[in-house]
């Protein structure tokens, strides 16, 4: 595992908090592999939400969100990448200012995301496998 | 990957829930890896919570889940496993009985849970790298 390839591990994964803070769903897409890439298909857990499995849902997904979202902007810290073979799994603190619209739905979250985004190797290169995002709603607690 | 490393994967994913529902914190410890054979240690991240790295602080927490958990059961349901050099990548969705004591904290999870558990190959064979949990509270929603 080369230093280079955390750093593309890295950029990737910044493009996908790109493409989510421009609204971009072309950009959301390139982000993430195809089905045909990941046994099972891709996966994707939003803050609250449920499974989505096969990225056709998992864009779908994005339209929606993206579509209910006026402003969010990320900012990540306590990142950690870790890559075997062709996986590369990377934890992070998702730091969130954010705006939605009145009657937005299918996005509960804010302030503080705790998050696993998992990376595979494809034929074009890395791509998005796994994205699991998860409230941070206790406080004073199991640390 | 042979179809006996995803058992062996299995397997072990289900010994971790097993000792959570026997609230036997020796067999937990088993079922983690080591901080040295995971680069920036193991994370768990349980519903609601925030991120925990390393062996100590994961343990502890898990002490103190089993302290205030009178009665847990899992059924696991949407079970998939990926392995890929010496990652496993296991998805999952937790369907729980639970029973807590009045007074407990630090826990606040029941009925589902979105999962993704990671596993490491390590020199004493596959251990759990990573477990986060989240909360399933939307419904009507993305999918």
């Amino acid at each position: 595992m080369g230093i280079s390839e955390v750093a593309a591990i890295e950029q990737l994964n910044a493009e996908f908090y790109g493409a989510f803070e421009d609204g971009d769903l072309d950009r959301m897409a390139q982000v993430w592999a195809d089905d045909k890439d990941a046994d099972g298909g891709v996966v994707c857990v939003h803050p609250g939400g449920p499974m989505i499995r096969g990225r056709g849902a998992v864009l779908r997904s994005w339209a929606l969100i993206m579509a209910n979202t006026s402003y969010i902007q990320f900012v990540l810290t306590d990142v950690l990448t870790r890559i075997s073979g062709d996986i590369a799994v990377l934890t992070c603190a998702e730091n969130i200012i954010t705006a939605s619209d009145e009657d937005g739905a299918g996005f509960a979250a804010g302030g503080h995301v705790a998050t696993t985004n998992v990376f595979i190797r494809t034929n074009d290169g890395w791509r998005m496998w796994l994205h699991h995002g998860s409230p941070v709603m206790l406080r004073g607690d199991v640390e």
